[in-house]
């Protein structure tokens, strides 16, 4: 029925949060990192930064300390997507109004950016949230050096899929309105 | 080079602001909802609403109304992707942390699967940002009758473009880091 291979690859993507043992490669990483980098953002301001992470011990660590992080292996790599705030200072004092918080917005469109890639070559990902649990992000923070200006959003784990989950049915007409809510 | 279909488009697509008069079909625009809804959500919850826009009159008040919407024309169709933020209520209760704010990661996915969508038809959309200025967002509360606990994120404009700009280059090897920031 869907004949586009995007579109089928948006509609099939799932969730996976088990991973085989085998590692991602480099020039998957890349690959999944430029597509993160491709999404649009507010003003073109791109405040995305990328934390990979596949150090074994540092692995370890996250996976102890980090509840929501329990399915680190050997296989998968981590990244985490965070936001610099301080791109906004010297438009905010023009416009008046707060837009920091568009970094949201734009690191979130390039999660799902990285996590379309990701299904789209046949490895699998699951976005664990971060940002606005000041205590998860305290804790990254503490963890990955990160500084006081850049917010960790997400922990997306990337690896080799043990399964694909079929994909949930999500479509919902009453999430729809027309011209009005 | 890259000879994935999927991670072509993400890499090709672009902001499209110059639409033709051809109507957008409503064949195209339910798959585009189609493909917003299939995106991931903190907890499921799936928050996301959206409000089509296709009345005349209605997007001739938008024009007018909103600066940042003045690239409305008679092709295009307006999406206006909301967060349901009543949804977390009970939620926070247990948690004791804020996490309200997962809806604006969960509608940015949805936007994101959206916009790629409209690329891999051959339509051209732009995210005009709302949500988190205030004035956007009381104004189009306002014009399309959008209830208290619903938020505004955008508004998306979608269409047959006039032509495409070509992909701006934004990889940047300094938004990389490795183990630590």
């Amino acid at each position: 029925m869907i004949q586009n291979e995007t579109i089928a690859n948006i509609l099939t993507r799932v969730t996976v949060r088990n991973f085989t043992d085998e590692p991602v490669s480099d020039r998957s990483l890349r690959l999944l990192l430029q597509a993160a980098m491709a999404a649009p953002s507010s003003m073109n301001l791109q405040p995305w930064h990328f934390i990979v992470i596949r150090d074994e011990s540092l692995k370890r660590i996250l996976k102890d300390s980090l509840p929501y992080a329990r399915m680190i292996n050997r296989g998968c790599a981590g990244i985490v997507v965070c936001g610099d705030t301080s791109l906004y200072e010297h438009i905010n004092r023009t416009d008046r109004e707060d837009n920091t918080l568009y970094w949201v917005q734009d690191c979130s469109a390039a999660s799902e950016n990285l996590l379309l890639a990701a299904h789209a070559i046949g490895l699998g990902a699951v976005w664990t949230g971060v940002w606005p649990l000041q205590s998860r992000v305290d804790r990254l923070r503490g963890l990955l050096d990160i500084p006081g200006h850049v917010v960790p959003l997400n922990l997306i784990l990337v690896g080799h899929p043990v399964s694909l989950p079929l994909p949930k049915e999500k479509w919902d007409e009453k999430k729809l309105h027309y011209d009005r809510f």
